[in-house]
């Protein structure tokens, strides 16, 4: 065991806060977060590992209702290109989902990347340029993780031509928009994923994801292994 | 406040995990963790949110050396090459820098995506196909956290080919290599970013990340925005 765990209550915190984090997208409450909450939120994923520390993560919080409307308009129109791929009993279930709640929760966040950044002096990023991008959604991870444990929801949108909200959002080209969240207050928080509930996917065991050594090749434990 | 908000050790294991994570290169201990608390880390990790509920993340554990000696000669070579492109003082600072922790961890994990995977029914990927990529990123930073509140470090390697590193562990052309991670038992976690400490990059403040309503506008927080 490591001297370095934390104790039984806040460990116990973590797990929960991973096994209970929900992508809402219903049931967002009208009233808006407290400035002190969100700024908290926002310093979590301040906080996320980045490639050379090059921190390339930009937050636009958006708040009008305007702006929100557009975004909405924005996601209405991929909406609709997706709804028009599926057939039959799929297109009737696409149509049943409830995708977003850009109108309903009071904040919004476009979350985007500056991959070309020069903070960080290239650093792990020669031949992983990529990596830019994956710091950005590690801090996406630990906004939803510090909202679940706050008792907010948040739903991440990607039903978006990502262009059109660059261009309606005032991005500049080189820039990545990484994500689009709804964040707010919640009538409850669900105990399976909407899309399992709504029977869309179902989820699969942890063994099926599992490896050792080498790719393909059965996951054998700690004891058989070595 | 919110009615689902955690008790307060709840939530401050979660901020503390996010604060206290580090990017571990060194004082990597040699004792393997015990097979059940490395698979509540890859559970932590499994958990995360995936577009269309695809759940596209693999992990390849890696625990034999010989696999690692061979792993940790793809890095040395793109680290060489990495080298070679700074001058002067950012050379020799690059030089000094303990970038992974390969060899002396004796666990390490490579954590790949099938982007092309039916498992979602492409819902969330028809405009913004890289939120599949996007979701295993959310499951190495839910990896990462769990890892931290046990004690455990993790150290994430992205100096690399990933041609030659999907090649060497076998993963198929169309997947994607996302992640190497050197995970283990430390000797301490770091008060201080690694990259900080040595001077290779200083950390900004939240306020140079945030806009309101549209790139490039000040923030404002909630009062005075409304």
């Amino acid at each position: 065991m490591s001297s370095f765990k934390f104790a039984d209550e806040q460990l116990a915190g973590v797990y929960r806060a991973i096994r209970e984090r929900r992508d809402v997208r219903t049931g967002f409450l009208p009233e808006p977060l407290p400035e002190e909450l969100l700024c908290r939120l926002l310093n979590a994923a301040h906080q996320a590992p980045s490639v050379g520390l090059m921190q390339p993560w930009r937050f636009i919080v958006i708040r009008s209702a305007e702006v929100r409307r557009v975004v909405h308009g924005v996601f209405s129109d991929a909406s609709r290109a997706a709804h028009e791929t599926y057939s039959d009993e799929r297109a009737e279930l696409y149509s049943s989902l409830k995708l977003e709640g850009i109108l309903s929760a009071p904040q919004n966040i476009c979350i985007v990347c500056d991959p070309d950044n020069a903070k960080g002096h290239r650093l792990g990023r020669h031949t992983m340029p990529e990596t830019a991008t994956y710091s950005v959604v590690c801090a996406i991870q630990n906004f939803w993780l510090a909202a679940r444990a706050e008792g907010v929801g948040v739903g991440w949108v990607s039903i978006f031509d990502p262009e059109a909200l660059k261009s309606l959002l005032g991005i500049p080209a080189s820039f990545v928009a990484v994500a689009y969240l709804c964040v707010g207050y919640v009538e409850s928080f669900a105990a399976y994923p909407e899309l399992e509930r709504a029977g869309w996917e179902k989820r699969m065991p942890l063994e099926d994801a599992l490896y050792s050594e080498h790719f393909g090749r059965p996951y054998l434990p700690e004891e058989k292994n070595s």
